[in-house]
């Protein structure tokens, strides 16, 4: 119905440039008497930067139209179980972008990045050197290292939750069962140290079965993570951090559809081969698993 | 669970900022390989403007989640009857943008405004002279004018579809009775003069019960567009014309909810007093009637 008229940047005119200045000039303007300053600087620079967009790529009315199609089915798929938004935010790097801008590289700490949609709260408890995997099927990997502050301290009595995906790439919440495997959460002993029995992480999709999947396949982009572990380590008067562990050598590693992999993250998991002693005595059995070491350096609360 | 750091812009150092620079340039090269070239272009283009707002803001996660909230809201209220995100687009002054980068002013042509969601297609036919009204309660007025190209020749025989509210702010579609009135089409003679009785245009809200009520109360905006008569002229060889009149003197004018009033569009309403002849020799009775004059000018197709 609409006509589509798609206008070369170099053929706008001055008149037509001050038509376009003029109108976001008074959008902004339109949110001078708002009475939260924060909001207010908020809403003036989303339409700043909303018609920035529109006017660079000359958006036609056809592609509004289709825009606007996009995030209604967004909309639509969107319910208590499952974020359309969040994982359009995520394979924008949006996400990862909001973490960067709130977790400042600070002197020696470890990085953070993505929270990710699978975490529970109160997940059960284990000792020290226990088991996070409930059962889950996958290949037995013995995590360990400490929590120091940037001094090099060690922190004891940090809590530190950990979860992962299974071998087949499914989160326990992914599964209808109700069941409670692969995530855990401990406390580091009196010398910061912790230990604990987990899976060797291996990839997974991001839910590729709506309107963001129909984008990635039309961007050619894959919605596979690269392999990882997720920690969340809490502690008093210091920075809470939010991160995973990735695996070194995983092809996924400079492909993340989430864009959640940092160099500093990516840890060596060595494989041990079946029959090699475990560092608790534990006997897996006749199958492989594998060890790491991470240690973990949290900022102070704050930073 | 996460906790807040509001950083300061001035506080990002050189690392920090090659940190989000890097981000930035991996998340746009992961569309390098789109295989159409306008979809990358806007993907692209989306990232960058997504990205600079969240730096320069610097959006806490906090807000982050606020902001997946009022995304889920509205995609949550809308459905084949009620269009959030449209109404989002509007108050942005998004839609008004994108049909400014696609309706350049084409030399003395008339300007377009935006659509509205109140269009509804194959109205009533009326003879030249007829009334659009179908009972609908307001003051009648009188519109009368011409279509002529940018030449200055008049346009025999061009479609000119006309829809308004009622004096009520409601528009025929908004009552669930079904009932079609307000709006109607007719074509110029073969001077390219048109009239026709319409109402008087009055004011009236956009839809503010939902999220983006509640966004434009927070930001203390009025969700009410200043008086208006919509029409859409399309005739063949000439560009489409979407546009409203204005009723000079509205105080509306300067604070329209979704920035559709050009200057060039609001026109003078006269007051006619009871008993003033009609052009058509019409009787009113004894209720006073308004008249405007309105000429149309159309670019050429493709402009
Ligand atoms: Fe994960
Ligand atoms: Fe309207």
């Amino acid at each position: 119905m609409m006509t589509e008229h798609r206008t070369d940047a170099a053929h706008i005119t001055a008149d037509q440039q001050a038509v376009e200045d003029d109108l976001v000039a008074t959008v902004v303007a339109s949110f001078d008497d708002t009475p939260d300053p924060r909001l207010k600087q908020m809403m003036q620079a989303v339409v700043r930067h909303l018609h920035a967009f529109i006017r660079e790529v000359r958006l036609t009315e056809q592609e509004w139209n289709r825009a606007i199609e996009f995030l209604t089915a967004v909309g639509n798929i969107t319910d208590d179980k499952r974020q359309e938004f969040v994982l359009l935010s995520d394979v924008l790097g949006a996400s990862m972008q909001t973490i960067a801008v709130n977790n400042q590289a600070h002197a020696n700490a470890t990085e953070a990045t993505v929270f990710g949609p699978f975490f529970v709260a109160d997940s059960p408890q284990i000792p020290l050197g226990g088991d996070i995997g409930g059962g889950a099927p996958g290949q037995p990997c013995w995590i360990e290292g400490t929590v120091t502050d940037t001094d090099g301290r060690p922190v004891p009595g940090a809590k530190v939750e950990v979860w992962e995906a299974d071998e087949d790439g499914l989160y326990d919440v992914q599964y209808p069962d109700g069941r409670v495997s692969g995530r855990a959460h401990f406390f580091t002993d009196d010398n910061g140290s912790y230990r604990f029995w987990g899976l060797t992480p291996t990839p997974y999709p991001i839910p590729h079965d709506g309107p963001v999947g129909t984008m990635l396949e039309a961007v050619n982009r894959s919605p596979m993570r690269a392999s990882h572990l997720h920690f969340m380590v809490t502690a008093d008067n210091l920075r809470t951090l939010v991160t995973h562990i990735f695996v070194s050598g995983d092809d996924l590693l400079t492909s993340d559809s989430v864009f959640g992999v940092k160099d500093s993250l990516v840890q060596d998991f060595r494989e041990q081969a079946p029959g090699t002693p475990t560092p608790d005595g534990r006997d897996p059995g006749d199958r492989s698993w594998s060890r790491v070491h991470f240690d973990i350096v949290l900022a102070p609360a704050g930073t």
